[in-house]
């Protein structure tokens, strides 16, 4: 399987050496990148960048991780008597980051140099505590997948259409920005720009607050009996996925953004205290007056925010439609449903499977756009499902 | 598509008649049941005991709703002169349930009287003020699915193989608990018995808890602005799922377990304050001293609550084997894929599909038993999918 997934790569690979090289036939003189560290990140950048034209050179501290993405087409690599590059793209992790970025910018003094690692003051602070010149410094955070990691797993199109934030500090020159960000969009990034401080508030609220709650709220199951937990059903299930996550990995992520995950953390401090407060004084008094708006007020304000998610195209925030379809709990049910959706010429946006506790059948939660819900409703109805809308 | 649902569960219901006949036919002497509110749960309980050969009468504010519940073959619409009840079974929402209770043990002075609400210590509480006689009062809490409400909704199976908790009082009589058991077996329900506060305290740490952090994770996102949220990935999606429950709806829940609700969110505010103060020390010194410690025990606490929740059947905790598959964003793509998993004779007991964002493929989770991943992974691998294990 692990082979499959290899051989699957090393196709896609080739198909990119053979590609890039047309285009460097065809864009010779395009700008000339080196890649510092060829993990899952860089590697994919490299593919990325050759495929659009650029000159890639690619170094890392191990020779046979570089031989490998060199391998897969992602670039050559470095030598000495390179030509020096116009961009340095630092693929290390949070916590070295800064010194390497530190390293490149006094081993090429004319090269911009920016670097890929999930929180971005935390550089810039190292940056300018080392005395880095701030003005060819601008941060990167493509926000890319991660399911997998190392050049093995890396494709040539991990980052088409999806975002990459560009981090300016405020000492960044104009052109600094502007080579960093036609290198995002070259390797296929929907660029946004942010100062860091904006862009670590944003990444505290969307991902590292979420995994501290789930956290906490798996946390608190730790003191039920089994038959208590044998209680739970699909919603607290769905809030602590993400609570069976890599406390090492974790603690390093959260320590990388402290202060900006502190801060959002605080202000949900203050609402948990509101709601126990309400929740003390309707236990004392059933009538207790404010209680219950306070209590719907928490639950309101989560309504609110959750509609600000955005649907999986990363456009405006889009609502969908979703259908509730009753499915067997058979080999194949699950299949012939999807089958039949399909057949509708209907497009999943979002599929949940909620299985009924020890039942013997299940609910997909299917999301579709809205213009598309009535049609496959109707049609999955003649087709003999069971559809809830 | 609402008529073709109505059809659905008018044919079901129309093979409970019929089979409710035949059972009656055989089991003349069946307990008699007055159920007492015909939503869904009422109505479900009056076609599954119906089928049990039981001989149930059906009563509710709304003479259609009684009606329609008796057409479906629920029970017969009560009358006077109808023979006393062996058990009242009150179907009335949270916050009346107590009163109705109260109602059917001073009516029907030799019946034993359950209520079906989702808290117990308020409703028993509640019976205890009102002079009720408690020896014939014992609580029931169905884990049944409420993705749709109603009479129309009501399904002869919906208590098959889910968790029924029977809720004695301390001053329940034994025969009283017998009868209950019986009536919850003969649903379908899979009883566990436990004192209202373990109960209470059980759907507050499984169910309440669990709302009340999706809702204020959700709520810290009404600060960020259109390209911060855009940064939101599939985590945080998970975590805020609920977070768009009903309002009144909760405030309703969460008031009538406010005690128990509290007491976890009290535990839960510890741990939340010990966070932000290690990170605030991080913020302050990357090297504080045992601050990471306390960010990784939360994390590591987090993975040891979400291991103990149960797999889909309620058993003893079982953990799935989950495979990564790449599926292409098209109509059909994932119909395919789960035809092949039929095809390899491999049941689902999860699937998560993750969209790359504004990608041309998606990440379908496949959460298998383990003693099926390794052979599912290489069938597939097989059939061309990418497959990570």
């Amino acid at each position: 399987m692990a082979d499959a997934s290899v051989d699957a790569v090393s196709a896609a690979a080739g198909d990119a050496v053979r590609e890039g090289v047309g285009d460097v036939g065809r864009q010779a003189a395009g700008p000339r990148a080196r890649v510092v560290g060829t993990g899952l990140i860089g590697t994919s950048l490299g593919l990325a960048l050759t495929r659009a034209g650029w000159r890639v050179t690619l170094a890392d501290p191990s020779p046979t991780a570089c031989a490998l993405a060199a391998d897969m087409g992602a670039g050559s690599v470095a030598a000495p008597g390179d030509p020096a590059p116009d961009v340095v793209v630092v693929g290390a992790p949070p916590d070295v980051a800064g010194a390497v970025v530190l390293d490149a910018l006094a081993t090429w003094p004319d090269a911009v140099v920016t670097d890929v690692a999930s929180v971005k003051s935390a550089v810039a602070d190292a940056v300018c505590a080392g005395g880095g010149d701030l003005t060819r410094y601008v941060g990167s955070h493509p926000m890319a997948g991660r399911e997998r990691s190392g050049a093995v797993a890396a494709r040539r199109d991990l980052f088409e259409g999806r975002a990459w934030v560009v981090v300016p500090t405020p000492s960044s020159s104009p052109d600094a920005v502007a080579l960093v960000t036609r290198l995002a969009r070259d390797a296929g990034g929907q660029v946004t720009t942010m100062p860091p401080g904006t862009h670590d508030a944003a990444v505290a609220a969307v991902s590292h607050v979420p995994q501290v709650m789930a956290s906490l709220t798996a946390g608190a199951l730790r003191r039920l009996d089994e038959a208590s937990v044998a209680l739970a059903g699909q919603g607290v299930r769905d809030v602590t996925r993400i609570a069976g996550s890599d406390p090492q990995l974790w603690t390093q992520i959260l320590a990388g953004n402290a202060g900006a995950v502190a801060d959002v953390l605080r202000d949900v401090a203050v609402g948990l205290a509101d709601t126990i407060d309400a929740l003390d004084a309707l236990a004392a008094d059933g009538a207790a007056p404010g209680a219950r708006g306070v209590v719907a007020r928490v639950v309101a304000d989560g309504n609110s925010g959750r509609a600000l998610l955005p649907g999986k195209h990363g456009s405006a925030p889009t609502r969908y439609a979703v259908l509730t379809v009753v499915v067997p709990d058979s080999p194949g049910a699950l299949a012939r449903l999807l089958a039949d959706v399909g057949s509708l010429e209907v497009n999943l946006e979002d599929l949940h499977l909620e299985h009924a506790l020890g039942h013997e059948v299940g609910l997909a939660e299917i999301a579709v756009l809205p213009a598309a819900a009535e049609r496959l409703a109707a049609g999955l109805a003649d087709l003999g499902w069971r559809v809830h809308p």
